[in-house]
């Protein structure tokens, strides 16, 4: 075992738009990943990093600032837990409550509406630690759901319940609501959750689709209203937050959180619920080389009939991380065969991928996590903030799709590389 | 295009013990795999395959009558639908009424009560032809979830809704129940789909249960009593339905319904309602040679975190059928990383998959599909029945674990292959 006794951080961007498809190789240079023995060396001191998403979908210039604002308090959050020794998986639940607690977030707190103004969430989280999962669907009266998703996590861990029975991982509905207030996670009346701007938009929506469907029973012109309208429903209010986490000890984990669709129909649950769909974390292991973390955002039933955060996460375990996440979003995705009846997909991802390293020059006895973050989506933008604990410098950035392509069918796509030293005594 | 006159159908049974594990290869014998031209040709009459489960968990010997009845049962809805030119996912939908309308299985009818002595079910259904995909979860006074679950599905195919709405592939709980009752679907009263059996099962698993805590409390041997009391809620009560059909067409579909755990809490929603955990189905694609159509039943939570019904289906493309799915339930089942903290791990699957075929010998003119139909399990016990529709003759079968092996360690795996014929003039 080596003695650790400083850290550093070194973050490079990497920002590749979407013709650039020859990535610069993050593995290609004086690091090289390391034997799978020196895996047992773990650090004992604080680090880690973290990337947030405020949703793949349509940012306006004038809430771009507040956009920004709220990711880089979360991924203050998160290094706050990572700083104070805390596992990726409670890293990346604080990122969450912070992104929730935004009243500019379409999750927790100013929600989007329902078709009866009611708000129903979703959330779930994933620890690539222990491969747990917990998530809740269409949960209405709780601030923040990534609590309950987590503590449903947190649960499960412990082992069977009473009389052998098996502890739940997905609750929905009234139950989950219950199961979570019976956990001390205090419940939260509904009329506090929603904000001036979310009851607002409800109004404006419920109008529009009234007119809407006025028209469609007098004239036959469905089609082309349906598309004029689109932007409203359909990538104007999809932003859904989340986050991706690697610690010092190399643990990923990844969070998902959000209100859902507006207008939609009561008990409709999303991607943010989903298995496999709304995130993924998956830590390295005999056959898989790279620690993986992912988060989705953007159409849910897109995202949950492509189960995109796990078709992501697998694909990041070959060589080229952007080549990889450019093809699984191309591939997996935009031309899914799964979505060959849709004319626009609509979706946004964040991923971290991590693995072990050591300099090249071994007599410097510098190793520690390589960590690259990308982020790409198909919505008009996407707003994301990343993090390193070891500097505590936080970015945000809103990636815009390149001018001139279509929303839907075509992607953008960027990242870095950030290593997590710790030089050896 | 060939003209087609008259279909027969043959049937073998490959019934393989799991140490049985050189399968013979159905494929090597006079027939061959069609080129992908010939898909193009397709029979205009009638035929199809169904295969149906009424559970992977203990089939007592008692009741192991009424359960091969209800196979049989479901079996004959499903070629009743394919004789009437039905496609593969209207056929699965009527053999899963059958299973949910029977008071024996877990699902509709006479489903586990929960914690608070509440019937919520959960079921779906996906198209292989489409790849569209409904659920419900948490679902209550619906006596047939799994024409909730198609419903959604048949909905999501007519495109968007008014003002440019997605239509949810996904409800839960209250919010999907008025859906379905908005939608033409009756309501059931609750106390209407309990029956004297459930009710006692709740009466004595609540005892069961509180004793369990009182004992828990009292004393310190908790890991004792939680192995005893076991069986009751492990393995006992895990009677999900399902099936996979193929029709003439060669298009696949599957289906699965459940009540979930007994004494589950209130909102808890398990592999049923879970995309790619409960059913899957793929139609042969450019890239996938075989058809393939997969229904799972056991411990919701071991199924969702391994999500068994896609990796099975994924299985299914490589050569040798039933060496796919034995490797596929050690790999990605017993031994998943996803469960490495589970002592038992209770699941079963069936599984379709078909390509079209043509006699060695052309002089002959014959074509047709072959069908492997496959069910593999880790609990005590599967009950299985399957049935052509060109012979129209069901066959049952409860498939137990080799004797002296453990449930949740071991595996059992049978299946056979039928030949769907057809002759050209």
């Amino acid at each position: 075992m080596i003695g650790l006794s400083s850290y550093a951080g070194v973050m490079e961007s990497l920002m590749n738009s979407a013709e650039e498809q020859q990535a610069s190789c993050p593995l290609a240079n004086s690091w090289s990943k390391t034997q799978e023995s020196s895996k047992n060396q773990k650090p004992k001191g604080v680090g880690g990093f973290v990337l947030v998403h405020a949703g793949a979908g349509y940012h306006s210039e004038s809430k771009a600032k507040e956009y920004k604002h709220v990711c880089k308090r979360a991924c203050q959050r998160a290094v706050d837990q990572l700083k104070s020794g805390a596992l990726a998986v409670e890293a990346v639940a604080a990122a969450l409550v912070e992104l929730e607690d935004s009243p500019f977030t379409n999750a927790g707190m100013g929600s989007n509406l329902n078709l009866s103004g009611e708000i129903e969430c979703d959330a779930s989280i994933m620890d690539g630690k222990s491969l747990h999962y917990g998530a809740v669907g269409a949960i209405s009266g709780i601030k923040n759901p990534v609590l309950v998703a987590n503590r449903l996590l947190s649960e499960a861990q412990k082992g069977k319940l009473s009389a052998g029975r098996i502890p739940p991982c997905f609750l929905v509905g009234r139950g989950a609501h219950d199961w979570a207030v019976s956990h001390g996670i205090p419940p939260c009346p509904s009329e506090k959750m929603a904000t001036k701007f979310s009851l607002s938009a409800y109004k404006r929506n419920k109008r529009k689709m009234e007119l809407a469907e006025k028209m469609d029973t007098g004239h036959n012109q469905t089609k082309k209203r349906r598309q004029s309208s689109e932007n409203e429903y359909g990538s104007g209010c999809l932003d859904t937050v989340g986050a991706v986490v690697v610690d010092l000890e190399g643990n990923v984990a990844a969070a998902v959180s959000s209100g859902g669709l507006a207008m939609k129909h009561p008990g409709r649950v999303g991607q943010a619920a989903h298995y496999g769909c709304g995130c993924w974390a998956e830590n390295a292991c005999n056959m898989n080389p790279y620690s993986t973390a992912v988060s989705t955002s953007g159409c849910g039933e897109h995202l949950i009939r492509t189960m995109l955060a796990r078709e992501c996460s697998a694909a990041m375990q070959s060589e080229d991380a952007h080549q990889a996440l450019l093809e699984a979003m191309q591939n997996k995705f935009i031309s899914s065969p799964f979505l060959a009846s849709e004319d626009r997909v609509l979706g946004g991802v964040i991923v971290l991928r991590c693995c072990r390293c050591v300099e090249a020059q071994p007599s410097q006895n510098i190793q520690g996590i390589l960590v690259e973050f990308l982020w790409s989506h198909t919505t008009e933008s996407m707003c994301v903030g990343y993090m390193s604990a070891q500097d505590s410098k936080a970015k945000t950035h809103i990636s815009r799709l390149p001018p001139g392509t279509v929303p839907g069918q075509s992607l953008a796509i960027e990242g870095g590389v950030c290593r997590l030293m710790s030089v050896a005594e």
